[in-house]
Parts: C-alpha cells; structure tokens; sequence
C-alpha cells in the first residue's frame, strides 16, 4: 500500500565533533521516504529551489521514491546548519533558510490522492491540514509536530490531532502538548485530543507505543558509533509507517509494535554515517539482521 | 541465600511538589533490604546513633531484615534534607549531617561473614573493600557507586572494580566512570575494569544489563503517580540481589535479566509514596501482579 509523505526536503550543512558535511541531502520527508521505501512505494509531497541539486533527485528515485510531488519553485531550497556537542542531543542551529518552503502550498499529485497511508511530518498545522483534504480516504494518517507549533498555533494544532489516527512525537513535546509530567497521563490525554495511537520517541532510550488499551516499550538500539543524529526521528517514523503499511490486510496492535522496532532498527542505521549516506544504500537482509538482534535485546 | 548488604541509615526530610515528609526512614541499605527481603534473607551492616527511632529498627525487623550488624554509634544518625522539582530528578540537598557514618568503620557480624551475596552500597570505596574483606567467599558481590568517588578516589575505585561481579551504576555514572559517551563503548570498558556484569540504571528509561557477550533492555515501568523518587536505585539493586540469589542453583543469564526485571517493578512501587512507606508494606501478590504486566510492556 502506498504512502504519501508531506515534508520538507532541504540542503543540510553539518558539524558533530566526528566531523563536518557540507551540503548535503537533508529534511524529514527525504529521511522518512528512504526508510519508507524498504517496504512500500512512497510519494513525496514537498519543494525545493531551481538550486536543489539533481543527483539529491536522482538519488531518491533511484531508490524507489516517488518524487513526482516535490514542486521546483522560483526560489532557494530549504538550507539548514546544525552543530551538535558531544552529547549529540538538541543541535544548536547555526543558520536556516526557508527559502520557498517558506511559502510552501502543497499540492498533492492527482495519482497519489487514493494513499491509504499518510504521513505528515513537521511543519504548520495549517499546512498538513490542507495536504489531509487532498487525499481521499486515507486508511492512516500519522503526523508530527514541534513545541514551536504547540505554542504558536494550538488551535490548529488540536484541529489537526482530531483528524490523525496517529501521533508520534518525541517526549518533551508530549509533555509539553499535554502539560503532564508523568507519561502514562500525558498519553491519556493527548488520545483524548483525537489519536488513536501515541508514538512517543525517546532517542537512545527506545520509544514508546500507547493505545487506549496497551502499551508497549521498545529499546533504543545500541550502537558503538553515531556520527550524525540528523534525521533519526524521521527515519524512525518511514521505518513505521512503511512496515505497517506493508502489513496492510492484517493491522493491530502487533502489528504496531513491530512497526515501531522496524522503526528504531532504520533510525539505528541512519545515525552511523552523516546524511542520509547510510540509509540510501541499506539493504534489506541487513534490515532484517539488526532487527534480529533488536528482539534478542528485548526478549526476557 | 542470604545477602549482605552494607550502606547508609537515615532520618530523611523530603519535599517534592507533591508534599513534604519530615524525619522519615531513609538510607541506601534500608530500601536495598527492604526490597531483597521479598526474595532471601538480608543481613544489614551500618551505623545509626542513639537519636535512630527506635519504630525504624523495629518497621525493618518486623519485615523480616536482619538488623543485628546496624552499630548504634556514639552520635547523630546520618541525615538527609532533599527537594525534588517537577522533573522529579537530581535532587537538590538543602542540608547533610553524616554523623556517626563520617567515621563509619564497618564491621559484619561473624554469623553473616557466609553469605554468599553481597551487596556494596554507595559509599567511601575504602570501606566498601574493608567490608568485602571481612565475607568469606561471597559468590556475587555487586557494588554501586557515584561521580563523587569516581572523581575523589579513582585508585580505590579501581581496586574495588577489580573485586566485584557486577557494578550497578546510572549513566551518566557510567559515561563519567568510562570517559565514552555511548553506551556500548562505555560498558566495554568498565567491564575490562574488572566486573563481569554492569548494569545501567536509567531512571523511568529502565535498565541495561551488560555482559561481555550479551546484552538486556529493561523497559522502564509506566505509573501514574510518581510521589518520591529517593531509594528507586537502591530499591532496583534489592530487587534485582533479592531474585539472584533466590536462584542461586541455576544463575545464568536468563536469571540476571529477570532480576533486573524484578528489579524495576520494585523500584516502580518504592516512588509510589514517599519514604519506605509502599515498599515497606509490600505483598508477593502485587510484585507477581506488577512483573506480568511489565513482561506484557516489553514482549513484542
């Protein structure tokens, strides 16, 4: 089954103490479709500038994506410099540009609008709303938000969240969206705003899976080397979203919870090599390999 | 199989947004016994002075803890005054009185010096090894530690670690302790200091357990009310002791990762309330209740 991803796709510029990557591909839709596309067709809704590099296209269609959706505007592609410590948590953002990203209106293709899986990533709620009334009947959407959107635009926001199947967020934004400290209760109340499901991602540590009627913790996977933390949310949201989508004719929570290590297992790649260097050229028996070794470290 | 344990005793006052408690039971060896004794019998060694209320003596042994090596010292008992924020982590110390543990010079009482499991609480590492002297033949001696050691008497430390079976620190604790900031590169190292075992303990992210070939993610438990979070680590440490050496006929691995399951669903209880006050009054029924459902947590 098809997914359409609404996201950004920009030019990132990276520092972390193990080095420094100028340039290169960067945004949530580019890290959600290269994850995405190991189990299911995806198409991405996005846009860039007349200066967006042709070999970043042909990269992700040369994996499968479907790119057909990303509008080339009158203007500069979305550009971001990020510099992480040693903590390599929360980067300091040294520059961005929104370039036409700033203006952005999405327009989701005609053939892709009979998705039944829908993912919207980061970005105004007003935005990812417009993209939720194109598409016909989706079977799931899932979205993303940012304490920016919590605090500047909470109307929408709870707009939005009473049209999505799924919320996945990190946890000082469940937090901070349901103003609870505890996450059983901020997950109770944030399902009260309309998800059905709660993805809680809580970085090295795992992420959580909350339903009204269960819950289940999933490892961070642990690696000896992260270069670039870049886009591991992301990641970790296509890995998701396309193992679930694949499973289409059987959905429940079992399903979920797999999709959710699915998820962990791409993002746990993703973090190794800057950019999307490593999950670009992943292949699947190494997929499922690691995802092997996540459930022997889960497994009592 | 029985346990030593050797820590503190103290009169604790407590303020979290939640309430204040003044001049409650506290002390890294009183949640470890009042944890273990679910599982084996435990032999406390400490110091208090006169001033200790006698009702804790009493609330300890009624429990079933062996309280006979507690020196009653010429002296104040060792006090502690903390205040938690809302994030309910890292404690801030309003005041500290060690009293009669400043010269702490541990004996175990000759009928506990069989033990074959032992359990070094965080203090001085001098003492800590004073007090490893003094057991036999100990099978599983584990320790803890703190930044404070790991900074002051790093030599001592060392010696310790080339003693004990396995060492039950936090992360950050580890991080410090290795000088790596990832994890798996952490553990490797500590574990070439000596241990056979680590455990990572993780606050409400769970619990690592490492061994030179393998590897355990313990979920952390989910509650709903969080009203104290003092003793959760020395509680996990009972707990995980406590079932260790429980199974003492057949340790292995397997073993080990259930102790730190058991582990966590003690500590779960012990933040319920302030002081000792849930842990202290624990039935079988509830732990048993408690661990299925953490099983259920973390079983895909």
């Amino acid at each position: 089954m098809s997914i359409v991803v609404v996201g950004s796709v920009g030019i990132d510029t990276i520092e972390t103490p193990f080095g420094r990557e100028e340039d290169v591909l960067g945004g949530s839709a580019s890290y959600f479709s290269l994850a995405a596309r190991n189990f299911t067709d995806v198409h991405m809704v996005s846009a860039v500038g007349g200066d967006f590099p042709p070999a970043y296209s042909e990269l992700l269609r040369s994996e499968g994506v479907d790119t057909e959706g990303i509008a080339v505007g009158d203007g500069e592609t979305f550009r971001w410099e990020g510099r992480y410590d040693y903590d390599m948590k929360d980067p300091e953002t040294v520059s961005v540009t929104l370039g036409v990203l700033g203006s952005f209106d999405p327009v989701v293709p005609e053939k892709s609008r009979d998705a039944n899986y829908l993912f919207l990533a980061n970005t105004d709620p007003e935005i990812q709303i417009k993209v939720l009334e194109q598409v016909n009947s989706p079977r799931i959407v899932a979205c993303d938000t940012m304490n920016f959107w919590i605090e500047n635009k909470p109307e929408e926001l709870k707009k939005l969240l009473g049209k999505v199947n799924i919320l996945i967020i990190n946890d000082s934004e469940a937090r901070q969206l349901s103003e609870e400290p505890l996450m059983l209760r901020a997950a109770k109340k944030i399902m009260d705003m309309g998800p059905e499901f709660l993805i809680v991602k809580r970085g090295e540590y795992g992420a959580l899976l909350f339903s009204r009627e269960d819950l289940f913790f999933a490892p961070g996977y642990m690696l000896e080397q992260v270069l670039d933390p870049t886009g591991a949310g992301d990641t970790f949201a296509g890995g998701f979203m396309g193992y679930v989508a694949s499973r289409d004719k059987d959905l429940d929570f079992a399903v979920f919870k797999k999709g959710v290590a699915y998820g962990s297992v791409l993002a746990s790649f993703t973090v190794e090599d800057f950019s999307v260097r490593r999950l670009g050229s992943l292949q699947k028996e190494e997929i499922e390999k690691r995802y092997g070794q996540f459930l022997r470290l889960s497994t009592m």
